[in-house]
């Protein structure tokens, strides 16, 4: 109990010192963010997670190389001054629903996802004390979750988690899997531009039109504050493919078939890009950009899904 | 005189032998047509030149070895049993003003352009009576005008001259130039999936919204039946971008800069795809399918500028 009161406490001396942190945010990177030069997406991710204050949970299950995923953050971070690294090995179930590990994750300010393979990650993770104590922490204590490629699909409650990414969208070609439920009615892909991958997320979009589509280029994040707005950040662009008023035969052609698809709304958000909901302009965050100025209509269903405050399960 | 007789009856008689040649057709291919096995791209500019009847020039200007384009086509048309080939090779602009090929050229029932460079095109052509005997030739003799690659990028008035094709958008990258104008307020990519154009056409796009842009991929082809509708056929998918109700930074970001694009539309039209004038629905014309139902709204600006029946020049 000790152990546990000791922990809370750290936690609320973490909380006090992020900056936004009453609703949290989190940091959703495109994959290869810079580690040597500007630093600039990891950088933000160690000041929303509280700067010098920061303790940071670096949770590497999505990978085969741990050891490597683990040096690599520990490092970085380390040399920015946070001021507890915790290592989060997940090897298997019972690691993940080791109680103890679940607490201090539940205490961090700031959790990381390397990358890997986002089914390995939510093979490990989902559903376990580890998966409720990052939810708690986010939730609760207003911690930034930060995730790198397979660790950035795995925020998604649909998380993309096969998937060709060929010349043209082909029906049956893509699947979906169980994640994180960080964030809701939306699907998230990396490496978007570098690895051409629209086809694939058209492929998403049209067979679940419930789902809006992301795809965030490499070194380039999608920085979140929950109930307040978004913000594009790093080197590239974020694109957001909205099939809601699209009409198409997806549903009549046979798997393998390319789809039919009239009036797919899409949208390029370069870095620097920021959009407020309605109710946020003018209240002091740290959106850089726009607002003072309306989010366009066409964006705000994606504002509202990325930024939705959602229950604790 | 007793040659142009000649020629104009030969005119007469071939039009007459095309099915629905009143208006004229375009077939706007992707490159890299299938010219081996289905043919199904060829063969369809054939049938849409007259069939048996037809006298087909081709037009080599776009290219460095017209030679072996030459060959190529002559080979394809030949087997197919067309009347008559006529061999265009453009090596300087007082060829294209050369009265007599120009007459040939204003008498055949189809014109195909090769591939090679669209801007090696327009100067051999542009404003010539090679240029002027083209557009007669469609627009009196419902000729079909045929072109791939190069070929079909040069059919549109504001002609994709140059710019390279980056994983992004990118202000000032790709350039325009006049085109031949057989379709307006478009600009036309092709090798589109194949070669990853997508940026490329959103750069022209957020730079000139008044053109709608249309990627068509390899061995495909956007089929043209002037005042009535479309139809895609081929292998692949033409992709089509509407930014007219987009919102962008575009004018205040500088050259070389990423713009933000909010509500741009896309459309993929798989082959199969095809859509009729509202006011051509229910009249017996070649479009196989869709032809009962509404074309959507979506689309109809797309459909009216490019079956738009421009006048002569």
């Amino acid at each position: 109990m000790n152990t546990m009161n000791e922990l809370e406490a750290q936690a609320a001396e973490g909380e006090q010192s992020i900056r936004r942190g009453e609703h949290g945010h989190l940091v959703i990177v495109g994959g290869h963010e810079d580690r040597e030069n500007s630093k600039e997406i990891l950088s933000r991710f160690f000041e929303l997670s509280g700067g010098s204050a920061a303790r940071i949970a670096i949770i590497t299950a999505a990978s085969k190389v741990p050891d490597e995923m683990w040096r690599r953050y520990d490092e970085v971070f380390t040399a920015m001054g946070a001021a507890e690294l915790i290592r989060v090995d997940l090897p298997d179930r019972a690691t993940a629903n080791d109680p103890a590990l679940a607490e201090r994750v539940r205490g961090a300010s700031g959790i990381f996802m390397t990358g890997g393979d986002q089914k390995r990650l939510l093979a490990m993770i989902g559903g376990t004390l580890m998966d409720e104590a990052m939810h708690s922490a986010l939730k609760q204590h207003g911690a930034c979750i930060g995730g790198t490629s397979a660790g950035a699909s795995a925020m998604c409650g649909h998380m993309l988690a096969d998937g060709k990414a060929d010349l043209l969208p082909e029906k049956g070609s893509v699947s979906l899997g169980a994640g994180l439920g960080f964030v809701q009615r939306v699907v998230i892909d990396q490496h978007f531009s570098e690895r051409h991958r629209l086809a694939r997320l058209l492929t998403i979009v049209a067979q679940n039109p419930y789902l809006l589509g992301i795809g965030i280029d490499e070194d380039t994040a999608l920085v979140v504050e929950r109930g307040a707005g978004i913000e594009v950040i790093g080197a590239g662009s974020v694109t957001v493919v909205d099939g809601r008023n699209m009409v198409s035969d997806v549903a009549d052609i046979p798997a393998g078939g390319t789809p039919q698809l009239i009036d797919v709304r899409l949208h390029l958000l370069p870095s620097g890009s920021s959009f407020a909901l309605p109710e946020e302009i003018g209240q002091p965050n740290q959106l850089r950009k726009n607002s003072d100025r309306n989010t366009p209509a066409a964006l705000l269903e994606f504002v509202r899904n990325v930024t939705k405050r959602t229950p604790l399960s």
